[in-house]
């Protein structure tokens, strides 16, 4: 009885690695078998640092942690342009993959790596943790809602952040050889992650870059927006910056509802999380008011989204472990995130000019 | 001591008319003297409905109205298409005029009703009635507070609402000889107006329309959006439609502050109306909540909107009879709204390529 303990090494000690080595500790299916860095020095210092079990191993190289028999799978929090080397020879080891966003530099790398993975039946998985709140399903089951929603015609979403200088000057998110797609693979993944989410997951015909972003001295964008077209009239625009106060919206609107939520990359707090809907909304007759105001939903949350998110993933494993096949809708949903980052590129490159998505 | 009581004449009898009748009854300092519709049975019918003042004098022209020296200023509900006229020679009667939004089909002809009013030494304004409810001008504190909000950069905003049948069958606003705007001189003047309030009033260098609008079998727009671009790199994007669930959304964000509200254009209750700001937002350090939650700002309003704008319409009006001069600040924030909407018309003529704004 019980599930299967699925134990993870960590590939790398990026400050995002503290919030998942804490997941995995919280997740009742998981544990922390092994961290590595380029040197031991550093893996060591993580492992102190944030607690990790007596008995997870140290490594000085990335390589020695995927040839350790006992590792089942890795996190991969490294600079996004490391993810197609480590991704692929993780996948080589067998190892199930958990892969921090942006899940690569263009869908034609991402593609290498889902092949990786499914040539060596390991589940993938990007690291999108509020895929995973009870909230998002909830959600979901309102956006889905002939009667309360009707049928979704406009998307807006925003990430944003004030990055501090330091950020703005050092970080691997501005980097152009390391994380090339700077705020747009970074904060644009969940904006345009929400777009599809409210989509359910339908590709548009075409995005078109927003005219106005903003690039550092290096190129890589800081600030950007997109609109998106589907075949059926749908319509949404987002927008992404590390230059703005810290903002978090989606707006869905339908033929008969509206869903409206202000946090939903983290929650504004761990254990309990909202968003508010409208249904059929009216005016009163003099235009005084609103016939009904609009409804707060409350989710309570045992687990914070990130251990939800390392549940899940683990779950998957333990299921493969015992002879199911992987689970295929997340990759699937992390290749349509990137076809349309890869897009919003291309029409800032061709003078905001719409590009077709090819699927 | 007390205000000058301002006559006002209602220049038809459209359903927008019912709740501005209401408006001017409210305001203590402005009085119905008189209606004109086409026909006196309707002046006569809709005085009886809306218990117009007895002594109110029933026209069955709007010519004869305007001949009326009881007359201080008049309200104008009628089509877009007849603003021009009626406009003008309400200014050539002395009359001062408060229009209905959109207040003309283009900013020329915009600027012959702006000439005739300042020619004949008449106060304009539009009728966008949430510039007067006092939850907009605390707003524009927070807006304007460099500590609290920084410097705006983007700004988002929404106004649609799903018409029934009727409307999109008969309505003015979707027949191209009325209101040949459609939803964007409708729902869009709002969006678009509230743009320009983030903005304080600073127009845009560019505009450009978003892929997309939907037209209806006589081309007029029944959904649409656009992005602006201002000089100093901000950002905008509207959204608005006759399609989809009653939305009426602010999100502006600025450097260090972030505002929001979902009931802009009409509150969702009468004496109160609230928006919700951040500042200086931050993640705790597992990125397991936000430092602060968001700060709600509730206004009570003794009176409703549409209330406060006749009674600032008609203190303007007494201050000039009383020997002022008029306020400009009003029809140069129409003509601002006007010259965008104009804008995204051209934008979307020419396949989406964006507008230059020319004040």
């Amino acid at each position: 009885m019980g599930d299967t303990v699925i134990g993870f090494g960590i590939l790398g000690c990026a400050s995002i690695a503290r919030k998942v080595s804490r997941a995995i500790t919280l997740a009742p299916n998981a544990t922390i078998s092994g961290v590595a860095s380029r040197s031991i020095e550093k893996a060591s210092g993580f492992a102190k640092a944030n607690s990790l079990p007596p008995d997870a191993k140290i490594y000085g190289s990335y390589e020695s942690l995927l040839g350790d028999p006992d590792i089942d799978a890795v996190y991969v929090p490294l600079p996004t342009s490391l993810h197609l080397r480590w991704a692929v020879l993780a996948a080589r080891k067998k190892k199930h993959v958990l892969l921090e966003k942006p899940v690569a530099v263009n869908a034609a790398e991402l593609d290498t790596i889902i092949e990786a993975c499914e040539v060596n039946g390991v589940q993938l998985m990007d690291g999108t943790m509020w895929m995973h709140h009870p909230r998002t399903e909830i959600m979901r089951h309102f956006l889905s809602d002939t009667e309360r929603f009707g049928q979704l015609k406009t998307v807006h979403t925003c990430f944003s952040f004030a990055a501090d200088p330091d950020f703005l000057k050092g970080d691997i998110r501005v980097k152009p050889d390391l994380d090339a797609l700077g705020a747009l693979g970074d904060a644009g993944w969940y904006g345009v992650g929400a777009i599809l989410f409210a989509a359910d997951y339908e590709l548009p015909k075409t995005v078109t870059a927003l005219h106005g972003p903003v690039f550092n001295e290096a190129g890589v964008i800081l600030e950007c927006g997109a609109s998106l077209l589907w075949e059926d009239g749908k319509v949404a625009t987002f927008n992404c910056s590390f230059l703005t106060n810290l903002t978090m919206d989606i707006t869905a609107i339908g033929t008969k509802g509206t869903l409206h939520l202000n946090d939903f990359v983290v929650p504004f707090q761990e254990h309990e999380a909202s968003f508010t809907t409208n249904s059929k909304s009216g005016i009163t007759e003099f235009m005084t008011g609103w016939v009904s105001l609009p409804s707060e939903h409350i989710i309570t949350a045992e687990l914070p989204q990130e251990a939800c998110m390392v549940r899940e993933f683990a779950r998957l494993v333990g299921s493969i472990k015992n002879g199911s096949k992987t689970e295929k809708k997340w990759p699937t949903r992390s290749r349509k995130t990137q076809l349309i980052l890869d897009a919003v590129m291309t029409s800032i490159k061709r003078g905001y000019e719409p590009v077709e998505i090819v699927s």
